[in-house]
Order: structure tokens, then C-alpha cells, then sequence
């Protein structure tokens, strides 16, 4: 039987602390409609005690979203879980996401402690949080750098603690993928109570291996995998859901499954990009703009004779629209209508008026206006209705 | 010993066929030089026989790079390698790259052929373009998806043939590291005059897995990878050349080395991000405007404390430029030979009225010039000289 991957989402939290990205709450509650109708598991909704604005967003994604866990993240203190668990009050699964420091380096430099003062400062925040009546996810902060038995004793003690589920996070971005699954692999195998919680993998791409450590995370026996849309995040940014969703869909050999609905990647993939004002570049894998072009000669000859030749995956799996049918500045109301329900969207009335406005402005700059501008322009929109 | 691993880079070929990428031939001398000045050991040059600018081009760059070797794509066709051998000829160390497809998926549906006549074909490539006097390379391509075992008898082959390098593509981006890595092991292991060259690895990023199976290949006993500047290349592009070298660089328990001068990293992904109108996103390993930048306040605290604590490098290794001033409309020409100057490009005279009407130009829209800018000017610049 295949293993159910839970996707948990930070492009809210992880993803949007970066400079420009930040968004309103209402934006916030527009991307995590779009996330629960993705089929993730859990969304990482914010920082609460970090800003009122976290601490409002928190609360609303809790009333937006039936399906998916809202988390709240938290250092391991108590002022910090005792707002994290009153955000996250309406929630009908609600997760505080607490923890500290794990390598040397950081309890050394970062916290100024030692090894036995954050194993029971991690301890003790655990079973404070279980004392909500929430999920209980510990974070063991640069797991990638850590001495590997003092993980696990931290680990084997936060679980013992209540616990549900402990993420090992890279953060740094500083394992290869060997060294981060044979990590995984050592707490499967030396943790006496491991069976009791899911390891969950957060990996950081400052090398550029934050899907591969993560796929290696999953192959050591991890059921859990931490990532943004677009791979935004922190420096080199977070593991990108598209990617991880699209090896496992892909590589049925791994024998995982995910909830992800692919064919509504691409169109969140611009959401996010226009809202937060993130930039793709074209040679993103999966959802950047040449990811399925084919351009040189040899490419285009084989493509032509048979897709297979050089495309692994089509590209209307993961919902990049077949046409590149371009609109400008003549292009009426319904064309521009027509055009944006062909992408999943449906504007009518005020809101059709308003996103007419900002095409045509865009229209007189540009001139040609293809499905990415569209996408932005829906993106910038401040509310739309999906189709 | 460390083992030392040749930097094959294809920017110039598999990069610069993307549409919107294509160069000038004195654009593509001005990124050779660079390439040069950053120690690539090999240097893609173009296919010759695709255009009489490619031809051009790869005449060119034989007589603009002194120490790399000057590299020129074929198909196994004995046009393309005689054309290829003649953009060669003033080369001092030229080489010719030739090969075939080497999966079942292309020897069927794009070469209408058998593996017999691939075989063969390859085989009698390799042998043509050897009589030419320059060294060869021999490309098995989608080899991530070909029959082990008859991509080692392919293998054989072209090597008894003459072939000094084979390269062993994942062409269509399909293979996770760990398949990769042991299709490069069972060629050392199956292929028995495998000695007899150097095992090259290329790779595509279409599941976000390019550079991850380029290590995978290089600790399975490759010694050269294929690399572009900034990842660029068909669909979601090629292996990055950033990212390989400073894992190299980061990782010592590898044990490998390269000719790469870290410090110029920076400069050049300017360069060609610029000069071939390819952005490259904010969160980019290595080379991405945010890659270096701590946002959050954890994030920012912990690093103040003590830099290690988030940053496995340090920015100034590749060449990021250590202050962040902005230039504005009101910046004299002076302000912006002295900041041209710290960023390694020196102008004057005309060159440098040329450039600050540009900046002229771009300050008016922009208002604020941050040096990311400054470089994209002077990658649009027809020539410069360097300081």
C-alpha cells in the first residue's frame, strides 16, 4: 500500500515573512481558500505573538478553511503559546508548532545555553501547548547541523511529552541529500518512541537541494513534508510544493500519495507570484513560464514526433492552460471574461469592471497581454469568486 | 587526495538556445571571457552546423579563451561534424561533441531506428570525429531513461571508438538522485575500458532535481559536470553551475575540488542574466537577491548575534557585494564609475556617457538603483572592459 505524504503549507508564514511579501488578511484568507481547495493538509496560517496583524490572520484562516489543520507557529515560550492557542480558538483542528534551537551552534550562540537547558525548555513547552487541547507539532531549529544523538534524545523527550508531530527542519540549507535521509533514518532507529509521533521534514535551499533533502526525508521513513508554493521563503526560500507533489505523482516507484489536486498548481502557483509580488523565474521547474517549452530545434523535431521524447509530464497535468492565446488593449469585456474563466476564474459585474480597468492599463504599457499577465492582474484583484 | 572535478559549462549552447537568450557573437565572447577568468575547464561554445551564427560564434571564442577547451555540439551526422571541426580550427584544444539517443522512448519514436543501428551510428560517430584531430565527447541522450544494460554496451563501444569523455544526460529532467547515482555506478562497474574516459554528467530541472543528480552522478565516479550560469537552459533549465560549485566548496567531506573562483560567481550571474534578458527570482540559490537576506526577526536576531547561525556561507565568497547604497536620478557620473568600479567593471570616456544615460533612463522609472540594476546595465552595454 502507498504512504499518504501529509503536505503541510508555510507559504503564510515561512513564505511571507520575506521583505514585500507581506499580505493583508484578506489576501491571506484568499490564498488559504486556494490551498484547501489544493488538498493540503495542514496550513501554517502565522507568527501570532509576532504582530496583531499574524494574530488576526491566525484567527480568520480559522474560519475560512473547514479541512485543513490551521498551525500557529511558536517559540518555546509560554507567552508565545498562550496567544498561539487563543488565534487559533475556532479552530476545528488547530495546531500550535513550537520549539528551539537544536545544533550546538545555535544553543551555544543563539540561545547562550547548553544541551540539557533546551531539552528541558523544549520538553516543558510541549506539554504546556498539549495543555491547550491542540495538535502539538515540536520544531528542533538547524536539525540539519545537530549532534545526532543529542537529537534524538530531544526528540525521544518531546515526544514523551505529547508530542504529535516533531519536524526535523534544515534549516540552513545546509545538508545534501545522503547525509539528511541517513539523519531521518538514525531517529527511526533510535528513538524508542517514534512510532508514536510523524516526522515532518523543513528544508531550506540555500544549496539548492530543499526537494531533494526532502524527498530523502521521505524515503528515511518522514510522512510529513514543509513547503511553499513556488518554493518562497526565508534567503533561497523553502521546498516548493509543486515539486515534491510532482516527483511523488510522477515517480509512482516511491509508492507515496499525496491529497494534491496537480491540475490546480498552476494557477496558485500566479496567485501567489502576483500577490506577494515574487517573481517565478521562466526556468522554475514545473511552474515557471518555459517550463514546458520546447525551444531548440532537436527539442522541437522530437517533441513533435512524440511528446514523450522530452516531456515527463503534460503540462495540462498540473493545469498550465494549452493555448497561449494572447489579448490587447482592443480586447473587450468578454474576451478578457472568457479568457480568465478558460484560467479558473469568474468576474462579473463591479469586479469584472475593475479587473477590465487594470487590464487595459497594463494593455497600454505591454501591449500583448498573455495568461501570466492575467493571472497577475487576478492576483492583485482584491477579492475574486472562483469558478 | 581530492579528486578534481571538471566544470563543463553549456551556458553558451544549451542556455543560449532558449528563446529570448540568443546572443550576439560579441555578447558571447564577453561571457567566454568571464567564463574563462572564472576557471571553467570547458567552454560549450555552440552548434555549428544550426545557423551560420553559431558557426561564428564557436570560431570566435576559439581564438577569445586562451585555457579552456572550446567544445562544439554535433548530432552523429557526418555534415554536422564536419562543419563542427571546421568552427574548430584554430582551437587550441578543441572538442567535439557528438551522440545519440540512447532510451528505447527516442530510439523508437524520434529515430524511427533499432538499438542495433544506434549503436552502430554512435560508434562511427565517434570514430569520424576523432580523425579530425580534436578531443571527443561522446552524448548518450535521455540516458536517465535508457536500458542499463544496453547504455553500457553503447558506452563501451564509443569508447573503444576513440570517445575521451562520455557524457551521460538525464535529458528530460525524469531521474531522482538516487536512480541517477547508480546509473553512474553501474556504468564504472559494467563498462570495462570505462577507465579509458571521463564519465561527464548533464542535467535537466524539470522535477527541481538537476542539481541534486549532478552530486548524486559526481560521487558515483563522474568527473565532469555540465553546468549553466543561473540554472539557465531548455524548459526548467540545466544543473546551475553556482550551486554545484559552492557545495563543492561547502561540503569538504565530499572530497572534490574545482578551478572555480568563487569570488566572481555574483558578477557573472549579473552578466548573463542581463545580456540574455533571463531574471533570476529573489529567492535563487546562491545567486537570488534575497539569498543572503535575513528577514525574519528570529532570523535577524539569531544572525546579528552570531553570522553562522543562519548562513552556511558567507556572502562575499561568491562576490555579493558587502554594502547595499542606491544610486537615484541625482547621482553624478562619478558616484557611478566609483560604484561600477566595486562591483569589478571599470568604464570611461565614451563608454561611461553611454552607460550613465542609461542609468539616466532607468532612474527616471526606478527611482532607486540598487547594484542588481547597475550589473543589468552593464550587461546591456555592447562592450566593456574589465577592471
Amino acid at each position: 500500500m502507498s504512504k499518504k505524504i501529509q503536505i503541510f503549507d508555510t507559504t503564510l508564514r515561512d513564505g511571507e515573512q520575506v521583505p514585500g511579501c507581506q499580505l493583508k488578511t484578506e489576501e491571506k484568507v484568499i490564498i488559504a481558500r486556494e490551498l484547501e481547495a489544493l488538498g493540503v493538509d495542514v496550513i501554517e496560517a502565522g507568527f501570532p505573538i509576532s504582530s496583531p496583524g499574524d494574530f488576526k490572520s491566525v484567527v480568520a484562516l480559522t474560519k475560512s478553511v473547514k479541512e485543513p489543520v490551521v498551525c500557529a507557529l511558536t517559540r518555546a515560550k509560554k507567552e508565545d503559546i498562550d496567544v498561539a492557542a487563543d488565534a487559533l480558538r475556532y479552530a476545528k483542528r488547530g495546531r500550535i508548532h513550537t520549539g528551539i534551537g537544536s545544533s550546538d551552534v545555535h544553543i551555544k550562540n543563539k540561545f547562550y545555553s547548553t544541551r540539557e537547558q533546551v531539552l528541558e525548555q523544549g520538553v516543558w513547552a510541549v506539554a504546556y501547548a498539549k495543555e491547550k487541547g491542540h495538535e502539538v507539532e515540536f520544531y528542533a531549529e538547524d536539525a540539519g547541523r545537530a549532534d545526532l544523538k543529542f537529537l534524538a534524545q530531544l526528540i525521544e523527550g518531546v515526544i514523551a511529552a505529547g508530542a504529535d508531530v516533531v519536524n526535523i527542519p534544515d534549516t540552513t540549507g545546509y545538508c545534501l541529500p545522503d547525509l539528511f535521509g541517513k539523519r531521518i533514518k538514525y531517529l527511526t532507529e533510535n528513538v524508542r518512541n517514534i512510532d508514536k509521533a510523524i516526522i515532518s521534514v523543513h528544508c531550506h535551499n540555500d544549496l539548492g537541494m530543499a526537494t531533494a533533502n526532502t524527498i530523502a526525508g521521505l524515503c528515511n521513513g518522514a510522512q510529513q513534508a514543509e513547503v511553499t508554493i513556488n518554493g518562497i521563503g526565508e534567503r533561497a526560500g523553502n521546498t516548493s510544493l509543486e515539486e515534491v507533489a510532482m516527483i511523488i505523482n510522477t515517480h509512482q516507484d516511491l509508492n507515496f500519495h499525496t491529497n494534491i489536486k496537480a491540475e490546480k498548481i498552476y494557477a496558485l502557483s500566479k496567485l501567489v507570484s502576483g500577490m506577494m509580488r515574487m517573481p517565478v523565474q521562466p526556468n522554475k521547474a514545473i511552474v515557471g513560464s518555459n517550463a514546458f517549452a520546447h525551444s531548440s530545434g532537436i527539442h522541437q523535431d522530437g517533441f513533435l514526433k512524440h511528446s514523450e521524447n522530452y516531456e515527463i509530464i503534460s503540462p495540462d497535468k498540473v493545469g498550465v492552460p494549452s493555448s497561449s492565446i494572447v489579448l490587447t488593449a482592443r480586447s473587450g469585456r468578454a474576451a478578457l471574461k472568457h479568457r480568465i474563466e478558460l484560467l479558473g476564474y469568474h468576474f462579473e459585474g463591479e469586479d469584472l469592471n475593475h479587473l477590465y480597468e487594470n487590464f487595459l492599463s497594463m494593455a497600454d504599457e505591454k501591449k500583448m497581454i498573455g495568461d501570466e499577465d492575467l493571472m497577475m492582474l487576478v492576483g492583485l484583484m482584491p477579492v475574486f469568486v472562483k469558478g
